[in-house]
C-alpha cells in the first residue's frame, strides 16, 4: 500500500516546517519514499477535511490517516520494525517524546522570537496575510514586535542549546553513536531556523554546527533538497 | 570487591545533594548496596585527595576510583550487565546524556534560585561559612540576592519543567514504561529541591508530582530514607 505525505509547501517551493522536516527524515532513516502531496500554508480546509484538524503533516496509508508528527514516527517505527530503528530501544523512545515536547514548547519559544518575521517571505505571496493575522493574534502583538528584543533572544537561544552543545562535544549524536529519531526532532528544529531566516544561528566550529552540518548532508543532502530563504545563496 | 560510595551529608544526618540521589537510585535500581562513607560537605581535601578533584559522589571498587555522576552511571551498566539496565538501550543511553546536562544547567538553574538562600539550613553549622563564601564568590552576590526574584524564578521553573510535564502526561515514566537512569537523574533535581528547601514547588495532582512522589517511594522509600529540611515534618 502506498504510504502518502501532506506537506505545506511555501514560495517557490520552500518547506521550513519543522514538523514535516522531522517526518522527511524518519523516512529516510527507514528508506522510504511516500508519496508526497502539497498543501498551501493557508490551505486548512484540505487538512481538515481530510484528518479533522489542521496540522501537518498528515500520513495516509490506504484507509489509515495518521496524524501528528510523533504519532507519524511511532507509527512508521511499528509498521516497519525490520528497517533500521528510529529509537534504538524502548528507552531511546520513552526519552524521545521528551525531546519532543522539550523541542517544540523551549527550543521552540526563541527560535520563533528570533525568526517569526523573516519568515512570512518563505510563504507563498497568497498566503502572507493569513500568517500574519493568525500569528499576530496568537502573539497578541505584530511580528515585528514580537522579533523586536533580538539580544534578548540571542541570550536565551544560546542558553536553551548549551546542553545540546555539550552532549555533542562527547558523542556523534543526541541518540548516542547513530542517529535516531531525537536527532531529526531536534534537526527539524535547526532546519525551520536555517530555512526560515537568512541568519546563522549556529557558530562555526560548534558541534551543534558540525552535528547539524552532517545531518543536512546525510541521505544525499536531504537537508538542502529544497530551497533556501529567498534572496539567500 | 566491596564498592564505596562517598557521599557528603549535612546537618544531623541530611543528604540534598542531587547528583549523590541519582547515584543511591541508580545502586537501587541495580539491587546493589554499596558501603557509605561520609564526608563533610566542606572536606574538600578528603575528596581531592582520593580523586583528583572535588565533587562527590565517588565510587571506588578496589583500586578503581570513579568520580563524576555519569561515569558512575556507566560503571554501573558496564559492571553489572545482568542486572536491570539503567539506560533500556543504546537510544536511551545516549538521550540520557543529554537529559543529564539539561538537569544541571537548564533545570538546575531555576532550583538553584528558589532554594539556594534557604538550602545553607541543611549544611552541618560547621560547614555553613564555606557554602555561603564558595557560592557568593560564584553568584557575585549574597545568597538572599541571589534569589530576592521569587516570582520570576517561579515563572522560570513552570516553563523549565513544562515538557516533563506533557511527558509524564502520557507515559509513566521519562524513560517510558519502566524507570532509567534518565528518571533518577530528574528525580535527583527534585530532591535537591524538596530536601534543600521548605518549600513544594510542584503543584498537587500534577503528573509531575505524581511521577515524583512514586519515586520517592520506591525501592522502599528510599526517597524518604533520611531527614528532610530541618524545622519541616
Amino acid at each position: 500500500m502506498t504510504l502518502t505525505m501532506y506537506e505545506r509547501i511555501g514560495h517557490e517551493g520552500r518547506r521550513p516546517s519543522p514538523f514535516s522536516w522531522r517526518i522527511r527524515y524518519a523516512f529516510a532513516h527507514k528508506g522510504i519514499t511516500p508519496e508526497f502531496r502539497h498543501v498551501r500554508f493557508a490551505d486548512v480546509e484540505t487538512i481538515r477535511a481530510l484528518s479533522g484538524q489542521h496540522f501537518v503533516p498528515i500520513v495516509t496509508e490506504g484507509d489509515r490517516v495518521i496524524h501528528d508528527s510523533w504519532n507519524i514516527a511511532c507509527y512508521l517505527e511499528e509498521r516497519f520494525p525490520d528497517r533500521p530503528s528510529l529509537f534504538h530501544g524502548v528507552g531511546g523512545r520513552g526519552l524521545a517524546r521528551l525531546v519532543n515536547h522539550w523541542a517544540d514548547a523551549t527550543l521552540g519559544a526563541p527560535i520563533r522570537r528570533l525568526i517569526a518575521a523573516d519568515f512570512i517571505l518563505c510563504l507563498d505571496a497568497g498566503d502572507r496575510a493569513y500568517y500574519r493575522n493568525s500569528r499576530e493574534a496568537v502573539f497578541g502583538c505584530s511580528l515585528e514586535e514580537y522579533c523586536a528584543d533580538r539580544p534578548r533572544w540571542l541570550a536565551e537561544f544560546a542558553a536553551v542549546v548549551a546542553p545540546l552543545e555539550r552532549t555533542l562535544g562527547e558523542q556523534p549524536y543526541v541518540s548516542g553513536t547513530a542517529p535516531g529519531y531525537a536527532d531529526y526532532i531536534l534537526l527539524s528544529m535547526f532546519q525551520y531556523a536555517r530555512l526560515g531566516c537568512p541568519d546563522e544561528f549556529l557558530a562555526e566550529g560548534s558541534a551543534l554546527r558540525g552535528w547539524r552540518d552532517g545531518l543536512v548532508r546525510a541521505f544525499d543532502g536531504l537537508g538542502d533538497r529544497y530551497p533556501g530563504y529567498p534572496g539567500v545563496g
